[in-house]
């Protein structure tokens, strides 16, 4: 296993959407995103990987096994950014896995390297949809009929996507893999603040997103008098101040964010008619997870008036837990490697809450600068980077032997 | 003076950038407002009128008087609109100006109509633009400096409405008129409480506009501790929600609204590094104007932190009184005709606030209904219409016999 090739791999990949600021704008699906398969591509074709895609625009890699009859065992991230992204959320996951593909003796099963689409949803909302296509949490239909900003389609996009790799065997969606593995930066501060290199991931916290859309009315900002106004603006900033006070200042482990807002007609001397934005809620615990949904949405139905408002959930995914065995697994792994390691909640979600159902999954976790990702300022350690890796090496080695 | 004819061409001019819903949507220096030029220079040069244009991009159509040697009298007002505009705000005011140059006598002194470049302020803020160069009251090189969403500086968009009509001639920047008369629909529903078809217009209330940039720190939803947030959305809801209670609820008479609002990276999962919003603040009084202004921008720099924010104005025009015998002239005139009339303060901000220093100046309101006004529901009754344009008509005759 090459150290300096992985490190060079993911600067490399970071080009590909490059922003000035050194972060990466590499969104679900986008010519970035096609340009990174590419390149994916001739770095796995070389190593004798077997290329392949699904229709829900997945990408697979696939180190042919001794018997090939048997379930593959998955390992891999996603390549998608945010529009204001890091060089590792995702791409160390991907890269780290083909690392591992690429070097292993011959294994006794297909090992398959997977590149998740849309994990981010941030072009396209809500994310992850490769890995619900994949494991049947969502219809391919209705992940097809979502659309971004301009009004592209997932699915025109997904077609262009195919259309760009004409030969690329397609499989169908969904299979039963041996395990899946998930490599990935911690997005939080735990690992760095401990100064240990490896987490061994216990579980991904729960989530539950929300569009609210509040309807006032448009008038004149110089002529209406003010106890006449309906304006969704002022209605939206009660609304986000209350759900701050009553979840956001109210539970230490909470993680409430408003992070999309959009205004219309957005003119300066205009009452807003209508506001519409995006409230992302995450708690380990279920129930808690819960009451906080419902304080969330008692709030909005509380401080609209005289504004009109819908609530309408797009995700409502509980906490789960990875797979006792595998993470005993990984955590013996890391202690023959003489790595240290530590057991860690994901307080963000991943593709792998999805294959948990399928197959026994597990996450490894390495620690990132202040905890900071999802913006230009994402960095983590080449010696991190480096353990994540040797772990996944290790474990894939000892379940393909 | 033909009665139907003015309400015929009020409609056909609002096809001109229709929206589906009945509105208007034809903003300034738009392809929309250069066909509607188009229109205007149909009908005007029909009926012998001259055209011309300035540096500003203001439409003059002239009527020639006896002796072309006195300053020219100027009515009219501007047919730029808001992005969900109606068919009467400015228009109304450009074609009862234009239809009372068509059919009066010769006058004694040139008789010119005036539209007005960007009056409205929602593609190039702020507003008056054109009012503004044309009195000297902003340098022209800053106005074409301004650029709109999308880029285009108002000094391209100005080239190109010059560039349609290459045979139209330029007429020196500014210049002393005789008298400004500028008819308009209310924008408030105090004719309309009150049943009177026509107000006569005291003065301008004040206005202020800012520009807020509050800057957080971009984060991952899912990880990042709500006590390390620096969440420039939750600090716009806080400010947002201080200075309507500070200065929105305060007062019955203060109009203070927030009419755009733009988040970056404006992403559903990532934690809002920064906001830039808009206020627009209104007041008859200018003593009041400025002690609302002060508390507007001490809640800006109370609740921002941990953001930071930097609080820019963008205007800041006093309230103004029109010309006392002016308004004398126009009430006495009303009476003749037989129709009522009252004294009335515009809440909104017009053209004539930019010309009063420069001549006796005034402006005729007409009622319109429920004082709906930037909005596809504005509407003003044809006879209100007609109205204004006889009491129009019936004082500029008076001024150039």
């Amino acid at each position: 296993m090459s150290e300096s090739r992985l490190w060079q791999r993911l600067m490399r990949l970071a080009e590909i959407g490059a922003r000035g600021d050194g972060g990466v704008d590499r969104q679900a699906l986008s010519p970035g995103e096609i340009d990174a398969w590419r390149l994916l591509l001739s770095w796995a074709t070389e190593a004798g990987l077997e290329p392949s895609t699904d229709a829900a625009g997945n990408l697979f890699l696939t180190r042919p096994g001794r018997d090939r009859a048997l379930p593959p065992g998955l390992i891999g991230s996603h390549i998608d950014t945010q529009p204001t992204g890091g060089k590792f959320d995702g791409a160390f996951g991907v890269l780290a896995a083909l690392e591992a593909a690429t070097t292993l003796p011959t294994p006794a099963r297909d090992l398959t390297v997977v590149a998740w689409m849309n994990e981010e949803g941030s072009r396209f909302a809500p994310g992850m949809m490769g890995s619900e296509a994949f494991a049947d949490v969502r219809d391919l239909a209705t992940i097809r009929a979502a659309r971004d900003a301009a009004g592209i389609s997932v699915g025109d996009a997904l077609d262009a996507l195919h259309a760009a790799f004409p030969d690329m065997p397609r499989r169908p969606l969904g299979f039963a893999p041996a395990f899946y593995i998930e490599p990935h930066i911690e997005q939080g501060p735990v690992l760095e603040a401990q100064g240990i290199p490896l987490g061994i991931v216990t579980g991904i916290q729960g989530k539950i997103t929300w569009e609210v859309v509040i309807d006032g009315e448009e008038g004149h900002a110089g002529t209406l008098d003010m106890d006449r106004r309906r304006d969704a603006v002022m209605a939206f900033a009660r609304i986000a101040t209350r759900m701050q006070r009553d979840v956001g200042e109210a539970d230490p482990i909470v993680k409430f964010t408003i992070g999309r807002v959009t205004v219309q007609p957005n003119a300066p001397s205009v009452v807003a008619g209508r506001v519409v934005f995006r409230i992302d809620l995450r708690h380990p615990d279920n129930a808690a997870l819960q009451a906080h949904a419902a304080r969330l949405e008692a709030a909005a139905l509380a401080e609209a008036p005289p504004c009109a408002v819908t609530v309408t959930r797009l995700v409502d995914a509980p906490s789960n837990d990875f797979d006792a065995g595998l993470r005993d697994r990984l955590a013996a792994a890391a202690a023959r490697l003489g790595l240290p390691a530590m057991p860690i909640l994901s307080a963000a979600g991943h593709d792998a809450r999805h294959l948990a159902p399928l197959c026994p999954a597990a996450m490894i976790f390495i620690p990132c600068r202040e905890g900071i990702s999802h913006s230009p300022e994402e960095w983590a350690e080449p010696d991190d980077v480096q353990a994540g890796a040797a772990l996944l090496a290790a474990v894939v080695e000892e379940l393909t032997t």
